[in-house]
């Protein structure tokens, strides 16, 4: 796990500041939340193995952990995750099992596999929530003035685990800003709603973040923490997948990019902002694609 | 600026760090020695504005150094430098004139642009050697036991810079190790034959670093700092392209790629490598094509 840097971006009208959190080992700020839920499992608990449901970030995180303490790890994974990921996983020796995106939300939502060992759930374990919370403090540290933060919602943990940090140090002038992509709004319609409610999860080639609701257990926490949410378009994403690549020099998954377009948004115009770069885990094929202007 | 971080890089045998200089504003160190170079001239001097001769990188730095002034900056460009450093420039205020290659590095030995200005040398200015030490300093502090620290080389202004901060720090057990591309080895040529020599540049994608030969004002530097060199073939360098965008998420321009596949050489087994990645400013049509794994 790395200190990563909180990097410039300008445009021609202002400056906001990238967490290049891709630039972490294994490339995603899961690594943080996974070896701190290992480390604080009573160590009888982890005899069997360790189970968990992950779009790929955190099951690397968890594999790597897992590994490093010679424990075997299975991981359930929704057939749309990308190969990149899943091939991460199979190299850091972790068993996958591909099941269908209901199912695999089926099991965020429940935690029964039906499979013995311990399962790690790899977003509303407290553990794991906590273990986000490290990106905030060095954000404090790095752009003390800082008054908003802008964070991608897939689950809801690392945005949880941030706005903890924050509100432990009672800084109460930074906003908590959560971005969802177009095709799937979950926490967008949740705090219109006023509660969680079931929405679409369109076809995009942005994977991680987006869902089909917000989880139940998470729904006291981010109804508190989240001040506000910006939804990002396809296009406004791909132009920042590119203005990544090209100023920034940073290879962004998906949800990368959606932060550098939501940091954009005019509604931010005149504020210290800083967007979480989640991660650089996205397929070369769909990335070179992108980059190079060609659509999609 | 920035203080760039030291990038793990792990593969299946053994772990290198990386010194990701292509996290700089404006995508190089080029802006650490630029901006030296230009606080160190003599106002008087200035009166007249700003000319250099660069591939692009250094012009960028002194452009942006500049534009922070209120100069006008004039840049002599080689008409084999990519467009994308080119459109930075004018970005950047600066006014460009392209000119071949052989004119350019007439320019880069004589000093003589026939233009009125004060003319600042991208690479044997004390100044601007001066200014590439921070990266030395740097990659010390970061990376205590450092043992072999592999820098490319263009004019030779970036490791003659690392090497006497390392030097001045007597820091004796630090061997320095210049990188080329397999199209252009003049500092090879040069250490081979104990003096410099007229070499070959063949066509190759990768540019700012290889030359047909060695400057003259430069050569007691290289000769005495350089420890070693290492030529890194097109084919390597394609793969480690690939390579820093997959494992590290970082966009490399070619000299960078080159970095790693220089590190990743045999002979550097068992030492404590980092290596300094150059830059990231490379035109996204071929890097694409390259990170695909299109042949180009």
């Amino acid at each position: 796990m790395i200190l990563t840097p909180c990097l410039p971006f300008k445009n021609a009208t202002r400056t906001i500041n990238l967490k290049a959190e891709c630039l972490q080992p294994l490339g995603s700020f899961k690594i943080r939340a996974a070896a701190n839920a290992i480390e604080s499992t009573d160590k009888k608990l982890l005899h069997d193995g360790i189970i968990t449901a992950s779009a790929g970030n955190f099951g690397q995180g968890i594999a790597q952990a897992g590994k490093n303490r010679g424990l075997p790890v299975h991981v359930f994974v929704p057939n749309t995750a990308p190969q990149v990921k899943l091939e991460s996983l199979i190299n850091l020796g972790a068993t996958i099992e591909k099941i269908s995106f209901e199912d695999w939300w089926e099991i965020m939502i429940t935690r029964s596999t039906g499979r013995k060992g311990c399962f790690i759930h790899p977003v509303s374990e407290l553990s794991v929530i906590l273990g986000n919370g490290g990106i905030g403090l060095e954000i404090l540290s790095q752009i003390p003035n800082v008054d908003t933060i802008i964070v991608p919602v897939g689950g809801g943990g690392m945005i949880s685990g941030i706005a903890l940090a924050i509100k432990a140090l009672k800084k109460k002038n930074v906003r908590i800003v959560a971005y969802e992509i177009e095709s799937s709004t979950p926490i967008f319609s949740a705090k219109k709603a006023g509660k969680p409610i079931k929405v679409e999860r369109g076809a995009s080639w942005i994977d991680g973040i987006g869902s089909t609701g917000v989880l139940e257990e998470m729904w006291p926490l981010l109804d508190q923490l989240v001040d506000d949410v910006v939804v990002v378009s396809h296009s406004d994403a791909e132009t920042a997948l590119r203005e990544l690549a090209l100023k920034s020099h940073l290879v962004s998954e998906g949800a990368g990019a959606v932060a550098l377009a939501a940091a954009l948004n005019v509604k931010f115009t005149g504020s210290k902002v800083v967007s979480v770069i989640s991660g650089g885990n996205i397929d070369m094929t769909t990335y070179s694609r992108i980059i190079s202007g060609i659509n999609v």
